[in-house]
């Protein structure tokens, strides 16, 4: 009611119209993901999925997660097909641990106005790392939420829920004392550790997205909008062979935040810190930062993106298995007594 | 390390000892949510949740949702306690129109700082509401991302899973030319239109959130920050008797927004808007913005806050089971050929 003198949403801010044409547009990337136990469209008020059948004891593995500031970079860089990736992947890897498979995946998009083209790369990202993963992308929220959220930026979240039979749940029970760690490679920075990163890139080294990366052939943003891996292809094959005892995401916190996760109140870890030669990056950000090395362990992977746990009888067989897969392993130390993560 | 030169995460503004205090603080009350099929507490990487026996096809129902610019009311009040029984009962409600009844709830919080108080008290809030409708609190992501977030503010979201039995599904199907529309009482705007109700009662009328609202003996903050209502416990036994042909839940696009998505492409309604009183609030905002009445129906629940359809024979029981669970129903109108919807 543009002739009107009276205030209405879209003067206020709020492009409904904006929003359903953002949302015809995500209709056919959100198909593509669709399995034959997704029940809905977009459209109606709730997505329906039908439990799997073929499992005795289902039971279902829900997590939340968001970008956090590794969003800031990407609204530098002016790319925004890569942190859906990245939060898919994430939320399937927090599932993973427990012996999950995903079944379903939500996303949160609150931004300050409805660029149809941001959306739509956004959810592009979402949309192929939920096909990636076979996952459904079942529904999701789109937030118009002017002088709450600038017109060019937005907060991105997630929530995924997977199913696993009660009996091949890891929750850490099947962890003992001998116990080889077996680390995989991150990606890069994956999903955490962008606010101290941002710090000592941006400010302290004094460079900007568009800058070559010291060390590397790639541009600054390339380097921290890098895609956040999801092992799920990697690891599935060798769950099957119920060789794990248990697995552990490498996210905020680091190996010493996460990996106890796993080990319970009575075992510890003892890593073997020169079993993998830090990648580039962060030695890039522990030297421009001057971050001291224990700071540096609990907030980045340091090159770890999981850990694989596994009796020693077995670990020839599972690093065989996941080598064949691709997954370049290594032995990186092994479970004790005594509670803490020792280096 | 305070007493390095070098950068911290700390420095850079994250204090993970501050989210993990908090993070014992909220143990308790999502403790106090858990029923008999949840399996995991807060601290291992995904919530763990038992499909309930005693369903032959169990279809899950999903959905996501934020609260929106209501929280820059919660903000103004410095009260942060109402706005998770919001996000929740929201979500609660959208499942609900598709017959589903909640099994677990996650939320996503993400502020710039990481007020223990402030965060307990948003958490509390989200807590309650699932205690309320018998809902696990399974987890969530709270989120420090400063310079993103001011340190007193926030942004919150929430992720539901619910269940129903395939064949009980509401997906509109039922929905006959004929069939009677019942309508439920919002408790207030509910989650819905406050970036234009902000701007007219902040900017227009030049309110604060302290002020009388005009025509009600509470604050503006008090009618801003009602409680946005949950229809399920009175809403589930008349699910039971099988006479609900459909349900809208009434939140952005008002009645013409959602009324539609249950109704398919053949079918419409004729809603007699004589059929009820538009509460004061919704006057009061109407007349403060100089609003038209089709954008106050568009962008306001304007008193509706759920539609409940039924068979014309059936909607004398229907209505005398609603107002046995105290629901003051009303008949507001009916659906009719043809698509859209008829004042």
């Amino acid at each position: 009611m543009s002739d009107s003198t009276g205030l209405d949403y879209r003067a206020a801010g709020v492009d409904l119209d904006a929003a359903e044409r953002a949302k015809e547009r995500l209709k056919s990337l959100v198909a593509a993901t669709r399995d034959e136990n997704t029940l809905s469209e977009l459209g109606l008020f709730g997505g329906l999925y039908s439990v799997p059948s073929g499992v005795d004891a289902p039971v279902l593995v829900s997590s939340a997660d968001g970008v956090g500031t590794k969003l800031k970079v990407a609204f530098m860089a002016d790319r925004h097909d890569t942190v859906g990736q990245c939060l898919v992947n994430h939320c399937v890897n927090d599932i993973l641990v427990q012996g999950a498979r995903p079944l379903f995946f939500l996303d949160y998009l609150a931004s300050g106005g409805m660029d149809e083209d941001m959306v739509t790369s956004v959810v592009t990202g979402v949309a192929q790392a939920c096909q990636e993963n076979a996952c459904a992308l079942l529904g999701g929220e789109t937030a118009q939420m002017p002088d709450f959220y600038s017109a060019d930026e937005y907060d991105l979240a997630g929530f995924i829920v997977g199913i696993v039979e009660r009996d091949k749940v890891l929750d850490g029970s099947r962890v003992r004392a001998g116990d080889v760690l077996i680390g995989l490679p991150s990606s890069g920075l994956h999903t955490n550790g962008y606010t101290l990163a941002r710090k000592i890139v941006f400010e302290a080294m004094g460079l900007t997205v568009n800058d070559t990366f010291p060390g590397a052939d790639l541009t600054v943003g390339d380097v921290l909008l890098d895609v956040h891996r999801s092992y799920l292809n990697v690891l599935k094959p060798v769950l099957e062979t119920n060789r794990i005892t248990g697995l552990a995401h490498i996210t905020g916190g680091g190996i010493p935040g996460n990996l106890p996760r796993i080990l319970g109140t009575e075992l510890g870890a003892r890593v073997d810190l020169s079993s993998w030669d830090v990648p580039n990056t962060f030695q890039v950000l522990g030297e421009g930062g001057g971050v001291e090395r224990d700071e540096m362990l609990r907030v980045f992977n340091m090159g770890v993106g999981m850990i694989v746990l596994t009796a020693p009888d077995d670990a020839d067989q599972v690093l065989s298995d996941l080598r064949d897969g691709g997954a370049m392993p290594w032995v990186m130390g092994e479970v004790e007594a005594g509670e803490g993560v020792r280096w």
